[in-house]
């Protein structure tokens, strides 16, 4: 069975309870729930890696090559500090769509760019859990075909 | 039968022939075809309306109360240039999911902000024709039915 | 009869419908009532035109010239983007007074800056309604007056 | 008999002899002339103010509570230094009218910002002696009922 | 007889009429009158289009494929703030010269910029009525033959 | 006995009746306490000063040599644009502290630079009325003892 | 018995080591003995946790919910570059003051700026060791029972 | 006999005690002497002031005319931020010359811009009292002589 | 015979060899005679002086007067450094018409921006060797005949 | 024998795989052998470390004290984003001397800075495998040498 | 007899017939003839060299060691552009003072900048030619002596 | 026998002189020597050249083709301002390393950054004399060899 790789950085582990006027009620549970449940339909198997240390994301990014089909990576707080981050994403051929819960444009300043986006092939944000369901479909009926091809 | 308006902005017109390794090889009908399809199958019936002119854009989106449920929008470059157009969207109640055909992060860097994107509910950028699907599904299953609550 | 011209730019006819803890519930014919009433006591005629279209209120400035005595001009989104009415307020003689409903100095600080203003005669910004009808007073008793001598 | 305050800032005294082909030739008499007239009509009383210290003008509006319905202020060159001034007109609840005599669009780029606009009721920009006729007009028919109800 | 477009942005129908000492004495007849008389002894057809509306504009553009060797184009105010021409011109293989009649970095410092040049073939700038002949012979002489081998 | 000075800057008079969200419903009388309290204890004596007068502030801060240990200040909104309040500091030998009470960095970007900070020993920034009242210990039991090694 | 957490970033426990002329000579260890001696006095008990590893210090952060009343957080040079130390503040309810032992607005000016700051209650700067006796007495005395309320 | 002023700014009566390495150990009365002894022997009468109030000085300079032939003046301080002091000094017919006693351009970067700079007729900087004897002699050899033709 | 100068700034000595694909194949000698034969026909003749050096420039452009009609000036990488060629063509009243090989608008940002420009009649932009004949053809027929009315 | 520490940043364990056009073909394990290579031959022995964790990095720079005698230090990413790696080179007294294999000024504009090169010795740049070797010599030779003068 | 350099930069060999609205009409020979008038009265002999080249100012000002006491400098427009004078400047013991006859301030943006200013004891501007002769003065009387202390 | 050339900008003919705690107490020819030692063991031949004149560089990097295998290239100042010497280093096939004697990184903000960086192979920064040996053995053993694969 296939593998996808289910990424999710720091303080996601506390969905639910964390600002739920921004984030919602709904638990990271929930979201490794509805990747599965398309991802099982479509064949594939998820893992799902929730880390708060920024070393620990780039050891799965490193690790996802011959491992993985393909990566929905909500990279949090990092997504706007981490070169690193967009380094690893740079050195391995797996496909990386990015995720963000909240709509990042109606937020601080600072939380509006992204220095990872010019490496994902795409992004889809504001969509809340719905979100996390749109990635795993786009990833495995349109992002890995492609890329195969 | 509900109603749901796709909107699209300057130059989405000549898709296909325009700068083909940055928007792909489909045309505006692809597009209308591929939203209709998810539409139809999910109980609403798609108004589609290209426009080239800013003034056009703002009037169709002005019209929306009262006679559309959600707006699919891709604003092209009018993106990263119209108050106008945020203004319009921020006067109305009908919720608006921005698209973008390319990964507007791997561009000119003047193409990574978005006048509009605080006024929409999310954004899904850079999953070329897939994008308008996922938009679709996103508004019908997600965006108005959470409105209507 | 002399005659002015009111020009209202993009969204303004949603006057009373849009945001209104911003724009208050009055309406575009409130608008038109009120600068009429002031005009036809002082002896001018008032023509109004409303557009959302960039290139319409350029055409409407440029057919200004031995046409109105003066304009009360309020740009909305336009005020912070368009260098193109700015040049067509140059390129006539005629004055214009530049109207803001609300205190544009207390909202996004890409709305706290006018392209126009500096080839206006003048500007009265947060006074709502009431601000029009200062308009219509000083274009007609000040600033037209002013021009002829 | 109600009060209103009319408070000028820096270098006002000045006027007609300084810089006459950018604030005219009217004098501070004079403004203080326009605005009384005006006031005493509607049944209002002006105290007129006028200093060259930032501490006073502070003073001035902090003594504004219970003493005036309104204020029609012309902060000059504090206009675009002075958080001390935001800080005082934040302080108190009598509203305030920000007048500038010449259009500061039209001057050097420093002087197009104001620090104390976000504070205040509105602005009229340009008008010369006449802004201060209408600052005045606005402030009673307008501002100072719209507070009381 | 092949075809060449002379396309003139807003405000240019006002020449001679708007700021004679910046744009000089000359008439958009005269434009079209020198850019025929250059064309015509050459064996080209021009088409003139002046529009003070964005829309047209790229629709004028977009049109230009199959119809016309090459484009004289003179954006004017869009020139500084339309990524939409810029767009229009990126996508159609027609090429185009920008041409304008003033020096514009003898100007406003945001008349230095233009989003489009980078789109262009080439610009000429400052050289009054003289530019748009130069420009045709340019395009004429060296642009379209270059462009067919 | 030995004497420190309190020193507060403009609008920290009307503490208590101004923007109470934002700095409480104490007043200066009850800082003034409080320093007091504290100090007496610790056997110094308190000369407590408002201004809202950046020059009687200078003033204050040249008089403190000879005649304070040290100094608390709270320069409020002239903590922003006093390059004269810096001078102040600088040009004598008493130690100061910097208090805010409100949290500066959760109000207007202007507001989070200080340019006194620099000059001072130290800052103590959000903690309200309490904030005065570790200035004053930190003041008594560790800056003034350093100094004096 | 209550609970405190003192949390320290990256190079603290370098202190007295690390250059001295900046941070003094004394030592982590005791930071931590004058926590504890002013927390025993007043009934709480102290966790001492110091990392230089970002996602420790996140993960410390997180677990503080039901474990700790409050934190001491001296986030070293994660202050200038983690938003994802912002977001774990902001992620749980119990209060958190900062603490810096140096004036960091006397070094180099990417060291003037704090990213965490406004998600704290307060701030303590450039009291050395001092500074974290008085941040102890503030959490106990000040946030803790206000949050209570 | 003619009258010059000699205006010194905020901290500069403190010299001698201030930041000797940057000021020098001369004395404000030092430099009153070398001002007078200069103008003196060319038959010009010196008035002096200091003061560390802005509006002090804006009053003196607005007192100038028809009183003094010329002015010297080291704005200290209020150089970097004070529009009021650039709008006495444009009020005015009495040329200004701006003297600084350390070179501003080897300080703090805020300290390199004089907003003052454009009204003054010349700066002479960094020569210590003996750039007042400098001062004195351009105003009276060269700069009033001037004007007076 | 009447004289125009044909100056070249630095590096243009090895046009042909130096990177072909952004300034083509033809070299130094074939500016020279694609000028010449122009003028020659007119009735002019041409100087071409290159030089690497920014003092050689600017003595052949303080040269000019009194000896040629006209300079046509390609001052390569010194247009985005040199102040000093600015002031060289301030400083005299023989016109300077600037030409660009590449299209500057579609390399580095730092080459968009020309010091120069605001001195010169016009420029020509990006059309090669064509661009030479243009601006000896302009040179000729337009500025040099304007400027002697 | 005397030691020193090699130590490489994130996704420096990937190299001869990632991005082959930047990086080179090489692998982390030629990057040990030359190092050791070069210091063997002069009496040196090598720890080599990579890590992706920040925090590794600055726990093996705080080791270093006592251990090595000096470190050679390939940051990768963190080059551009941590201040915590400037503290942890400025907390120790062993040299560093800063490495990169590509040449970081013809990359992304982000890249072109770092944020730890004042605190090092010197850096090698761009010149691949063989800057690893240049820095050895450096090291050995030059920098340790002087040190311990 | 002890030397002094007079040094004057690009283009001040057209003074008289440059800009004279600007620069006055006195000529580079007034300059000397000025300057050697003062300094021959108190024992100095003054070599005169003026250049556009900015390598013959940097040999100029290298050659200055042990030749002369001291150099009135006017870099002109390398003033605003030239590290390698600072440099120059820098690398030498005599004293330099900046000269400039036109008031910087009152003109571009770029002119108010001097790259130089920081290695030069002070600067005198705005007097015109009056500025070389104290220019002189200062040299003589208070900077020399003053650095053989 | 082949060559290279060592090409030093302005004022480092003064080295040894110059600002000695910053470049150190070497000089011009012990730069000379070191390099001729190194390659002269290798089989090159070394010939130095040190200008003050930026034309004077820019002339020997352009007569490097065909003449030398190889560049050492210290444009000292010139490295911050000089776009010409970027395009000459484009303009050749000679590989150019770039080397500099101080850490510019511990030095004034505008030192840090290199116009001419982006166009050499690599840099080699802060090691002194030593710097330049390792440059020559970098051309000679991995440059040169590389460049003719």
């Amino acid at each position: 069975m296939k593998q996808i790789l289910l990424l999710n950085g720091p303080n996601l582990n506390l969905l639910g309870a964390r600002e739920p006027d921004i984030y919602g009620t709904f638990t990271l549970e929930d979201i490794e729930r509805t990747v599965n449940e398309v991802a099982q339909k479509k064949g594939y198997n998820v893992t799902s890696v929730q880390s708060n240390h920024e070393g620990n994301l780039i050891d799965e990014i490193q690790g996802a090559t011959g491992k993985y089909e393909g990566i929905i990576f909500n990279p949090a707080a990092y997504t706007h500090t981490s070169v690193a981050l967009l380094d690893a994403i740079l050195a391995i051929e797996v496909p990386v769509i990015e995720v963000h819960i909240s709509n990042i444009h109606q937020r601080d300043s600072f939380r509006r760019q992204s220095l990872i986006a010019s490496a994902c092939v795409g992004q889809i944000v504001g969509l809340g859990l719905y979100g996390y369901k749109l990635a795993t479909e786009a990833l495995i009926e349109e992002i890995i075909p492609k890329r195969q091809k």
